[in-house]
């Protein structure tokens, strides 16, 4: 079994080193010099054909333009494995600009280098059937399986919306108290820290993934909305009881 | 020493019980039937009167009936100290409500029973100058350092500033994401468990605290403002670029 991973960014390097641990893998990179991790061995693109399963981890926005290239050298019986945080877009780009022969699996493995420095046991991997047979996905399941990982199986629909109104709305939130700048403070308390917590967690990921999982998930626009209307209906509330809003210098002028 | 407290709800309670273990404490409810806890003396309403030192703990929006009361017991040279979670607006009600003659210092414990489980040790203690003479101000900052807390002065105004923007922020987007009735998910990434512990943690205390602290504070009206400020700068940001915006179907149907 030879697999290839194509793109060894922070996510691909940390997935092409994990696969080799049972697989042979052969990484590729579009741009040289991202160094290939320890035992994966360096391709050039068009050997990436000649691997009989291929994992995408580019960017989302760059799925349109890797499976543009992979038409040129997929093979028919080849199973391709993306691993996007958004699983609706990619695996429809996937399925129409790929020949049909060629067989398709959506994943999306929920850790990073950060979560998973002390292991990857029991971190969860969503897996979407898209475009192959049965045995193929019941082989790659029994893989991450064996790997350690938690495996679940839901359409792209569920996952995207699942995650929309979890990793999506996390990193919405991260984002906004980082443009509030918020600090830490003498005076936290033990939930502000988490919330600290929050904000360098998110914003430590790459700008383009957080606009990606926002832009691409077409439920975040929904958990956006929902999160506007929520903010406005607790201010409501502050505000149903307004006839006892407090002035300060009014009160303390009372004698 | 007698010291007073007035006020055995959840903190009172705790507090008082602190107290205990350094000096003679009497606490006072207003509704019976609270448990007087362990080491402290139950008292009534005009045995605080009585005390050296009288601590209010009662709810911020509570304060004013407080004061009145207290106007009919209170002697000269008592010293008054609160320990609400908002300081600028129960410090201005005593301030005009009791007598010239009586002292004031206003604090804020920035724990409760859930934070101090495992002991105060190291957790902070807010002091706010009022109307004390130096003695009596370096007298209770040496006693709640002999606590163990971590005594910090500032003014009232700089504590409910930094106060809005942390606490503040904290309980206020804890009760958007209740209202917003987020749940665990068995694809939930580490900083999303993080966003639920914040809003059990923050939803646990009492409406009436999460009120108060949005309402007595004036601080809290600009970090609204700026929250909402925050939330439509990063939309904005995913709009710029609303050429790029994905339609899944039209992107599925491309051949």
């Amino acid at each position: 079994m030879k697999v290839g991973v194509f793109g060894l960014g922070r996510f691909g390097a940390l997935w092409a080193q994990l696969l080799a641990t049972r697989a042979t893998v052969y990484g590729y990179n579009r741009s040289a010099g991202r160094p290939v991790p320890e035992g994966v061995h360096a391709a050039r693109f068009e050997q990436l054909g000649e691997c009989d399963a291929l994992f995408l981890c580019v960017s989302i926005s760059a799925i349109e333009d890797a499976a543009e290239r992979l038409c040129t050298i997929v093979r028919p019986g080849t199973v391709v494995l993306d691993t996007c945080s958004v699983k609706e877009y990619p695996l429809a780009v996937l399925r129409s600009r790929l020949p049909a022969e060629v067989q398709l699996i959506g994943t999306h493995p929920m850790f990073g280098p950060d979560s998973s420095h002390n292991g990857v046991a029991g971190l969860p991997l969503i897996v979407c059937r898209e475009r192959a047979p049965e045995a193929v996905v019941r082989y790659w399941i029994d893989q991450f399986r064996r790997l350690g990982l938690n495996v679940k199986e839901m359409s792209a629909a569920e996952h995207d919306h699942e995650a929309a109104y979890t990793q999506g709305i996390t990193h919405f939130i991260g984002r906004v108290l980082r443009e509030l700048d918020v600090q830490p403070s003498e005076i936290a308390t033990l939930g502000y820290r988490k919330i600290l917590d929050v904000v360098e967690q998110t914003c430590n990921d790459p700008m383009q993934l957080f606009l990606d999982l926002q832009r691409y998930n077409r439920f975040t626009a929904d958990m956006r909305r929902d999160l506007e209307a929520a903010f406005d209906r607790v201010v409501a509330r502050l505000g149903q009881q307004a006839g006892e809003h407090i002035d300060i210098n009014r009160t303390g002028n009372i004698g």
